[in-house]
C-alpha cells in the first residue's frame, strides 16, 4: 500500500476561515484519496464543522489552538505570536516530518517570515520566491517572483529559473520547460545590468532540464510561447496586480455594457452557457495557490480571498507537488 | 484673430504610412478648425494623397524628403540618418518654432534619441519620461515612466509628478491632479528605498499644484482613485504592456466563447450594439498618443500599428497639450 500524502493546513487565515477550509477539503477529499489532512486551528469550531462532511476519520486529523494570525499583523508581530498559532503548528508539522506540505490563506508576509524561520533553505539557493500560476492561451506558466524579494541578483535569478523549471514539470508533467526573462524589449542590449548578465549566463549554461528562451515583454506573458517567466519580486507583483486589474476592469465594463438595457440583458440570458463558459476559464480561483521555492518543504499560500472551491485547488497544488517531487527536482538540478 | 497652430507631423513613421498620416489628418481637420499641419515625408506620395482630401490649402504645407527612419532602425543608426528624415525634419520644424508640436508614428527608440539631439531639456529637469493615457473606471490617467528610462532617481520621479500633473491639467483640465507612487504595498515601509525616498520628499512637499496620496498597487491603476501614476521606466513599461496582453487575453477568450456555437453567434448578433459599445471603451484608439515629457516643445508618439482614426486622435492630443499650454505649466512649477 502506498504511503498517504499528509498536509498540514492553518485552518485559521483568510476571509470566512475555518468554514470555507473545512468545506475546501471537503470538496477535495471527494477528488483524491490518496491525502490525508493534519487540520491546525480552533477545535471548537473545527470538530463540529468536519463532522458534518462525509469524511473518514482515519482521512484527518484536527490540532487545537488558540491563538491565530491576523490580516492586520505585520510580519514580525506575526512571528511574535509564533508558536501557538494555527499557522506556526502547520509549518512545524513540515518541519517535523509529520506532513509532506503546508497550506495557508493567511497573512502572506506573516507565512513567509514563519517558514523561513522554521524551515532551511535547499542547499545553494540563497532566497526564496514566492512563484504564482499565470493563465495563458495554451495552458498555465509559473511567474516568479511575485514579491518575495524587491531587488535580485543574476545569482537569484538563475536560480529562479531552475526552480520555477521544476514547478511547471512537478504540476504539469513538462519535458523541458521553456524559461524566459521579462524585460521590456526583446534584444540582447535592453534591460538594466542583472538582466543582461542573467541572460548571458543562461544562454550560456549547458542544461538539459529547461531550456532558455531568452527575453520576452509583459503583452506575450499570455501567449503560451514559454512556460516560466522570471523577473525580480518588485516587477512580478507589479506585473501580476496589473493583470488583476486588467482583467477586473474589462469584466465590469462587459458587465455594465450588457446590463445597460434590455436588449443586453435578453441576449445575455440567451448566452447564459456561453458567458459562464467565459468566465470559468478566467476564473482565478482555478489559479489558486502561490508557492514559496527555495525552502526545503513546500509552503503554498492560497489566496485570502478566496472560496472553499479556491482552497480546494490549493490542496490539488499541494499534491501535485508532492507527488511530482518539486524538492527532490530542484535539489537534484541545483548544481 | 487668433493664430493658429502648427503641428509638425513625420508622414512616414509607422505601419501603413503615408496613407493613414494622410486620412488621420482628414479626420482630425473636420472637428477643428484651428489646427494647420506641416508634413514632412516623400512629396510624390503624400501630394495626391492629400488633394484627394477636402483640406484647404491655407491649412497645410508638404515638405519632401527622400528618406525615413524604419522599424529596424536602432536608435543610433536612425540618429546616422539623420538630417533628411521625416521624424529629424518634423522635429526640426519645433526646434525652429516654425511648429507648435511634433507627432510621429516611427520607432520609439528613434524619436527619443532625435528629440533629445535636437531639443533643449526644460531648466531643472534630469530626464525625459515618456507619458502615455490610460484609461480607468472615471476617465483617464497619466502614467510615467513607460519606458524611456530603466532606472530612475528620486529627482527624476518628483520630475515625473510634476510633469505628469501638467499634462493632467492641459489634457483634461483637472484643478488639482492627484499623483500617486506605483509600489507592491500600500504601507510606507514598502518598496525599494529610491521609492521610500521619494514617497517622503513628495509627502512633504510644500505645493498646490497637485495632490500627493501616496502608493498605490498595480491592481489600482484602473480604479481611478488618481490621476497621475508614477514609476521608474522599466515597471512602467512592463506594467503597460502587462495589461495590454491581459486585455488582448480576455477579448479572444470572450471571442472564442461567444464564436464557439450557434446560440453564442446569434444572441451576440442580438446584442451588436452593446458589444460595440464595450469595444469602443476599450478601444486603444481612443488613448493614442505617448507625450515626451521633460523637452522644452512638445513631442507626442503616436502608436506604430494604429490606423487613421487612432493618428487622428493623436493629433487631438497634441491640439489639447498646445492649448492646455503644457509646457508652460511645466516651467512655471518646477522650482
Amino acid at each position: 500500500m502506498q504511503k498517504p500524502i499528509n498536509i498540514a493546513i492553518d485552518a485559521m487565515g483568510g476571509d470566512n476561515s475555518p468554514y470555507k477550509i473545512i468545506e475546501g477539503i471537503n470538496i477535495h477529499s471527494k477528488n483524491s484519496d490518496e491525502v490525508n489532512y493534519k487540520i491546525f486551528g480552533n477545535k471548537n469550531i473545527i470538530d463540529p464543522l468536519i463532522k458534518k462532511i462525509e469524511l473518514s476519520k482515519l482521512r484527518y486529523e484536527t490540532f487545537h489552538t488558540e491563538n491565530s494570525i491576523k490580516d492586520t499583523d505585520s510580519a514580525l508581530s506575526a512571528a511574535k505570536k509564533g508558536k501557538n498559532t494555527s499557522m506556526w503548528l502547520s509549518i512545524e508539522s513540515v518541519k517535523k516530518n509529520n506532513s509532506d506540505a503546508a497550506v495557508s490563506a493567511g497573512n502572506t508576509g506573516a507565512l513567509f517570515v514563519i517558514a523561513k524561520l522554521n524551515l532551511s533553505m535547499i542547499e545553494n539557493i540563497d532566497k526564496p520566491a514566492l512563484s504564482g500560476l499565470w493563465p495563458n492561451k495554451k495552458g498555465m506558466n509559473i511567474v516568479l517572483d511575485l514579491g518575495a524579494n524587491i531587488e535580485c541578483s543574476e545569482k537569484n535569478l538563475v536560480d529562479f529559473s531552475l526552480m520555477g523549471a521544476a514547478l511547471h514539470k512537478a504540476l504539469y508533467e513538462s519535458e523541458v520547460p521553456k524559461v524566459a526573462i521579462l524585460n521590456i524589449g526583446s534584444e540582447e542590449l535592453k534591460g538594466n545590468i542583472i538582466i543582461k548578465n542573467t541572460y548571458q549566463i543562461l544562454n550560456n549554461k549547458q542544461n538539459s532540464f529547461y531550456e532558455f528562451h531568452g527575453y520576452i515583454e509583459g503583452n506575450q506573458i499570455m501567449d503560451g510561447n514559454v512556460n516560466v517567466i522570471v523577473t525580480d519580486g518588485f516587477t512580478g507583483n507589479v506585473a501580476l496586480k496589473t493583470a488583476e486589474g486588467t482583467a477586473n476592469f474589462i469584466t465590469s465594463e462587459l458587465k455594465k455594457t450588457i446590463n445597460s438595457n434590455i436588449i443586453g440583458k435578453i441576449s445575455s440570458l440567451i448566452n447564459v452557457k456561453n458567458l459562464n463558459k467565459f468566465k470559468n476559464k478566467l476564473d482565478p480561483r482555478l489559479y489558486n495557490g502561490a508557492i514559496l521555492l527555495g525552502l526545503d518543504k513546500p509552503v503554498i499560500k492560497s489566496h485570502g480571498s478566496t472560496d472553499a472551491i479556491g482552497f480546494a485547488n490549493s490542496l490539488k497544488v499541494c499534491e501535485k507537488i508532492i507527488k511530482g517531487r518539486l524538492i527532490d527536482k530542484i535539489k537534484e538540478n541545483i548544481n
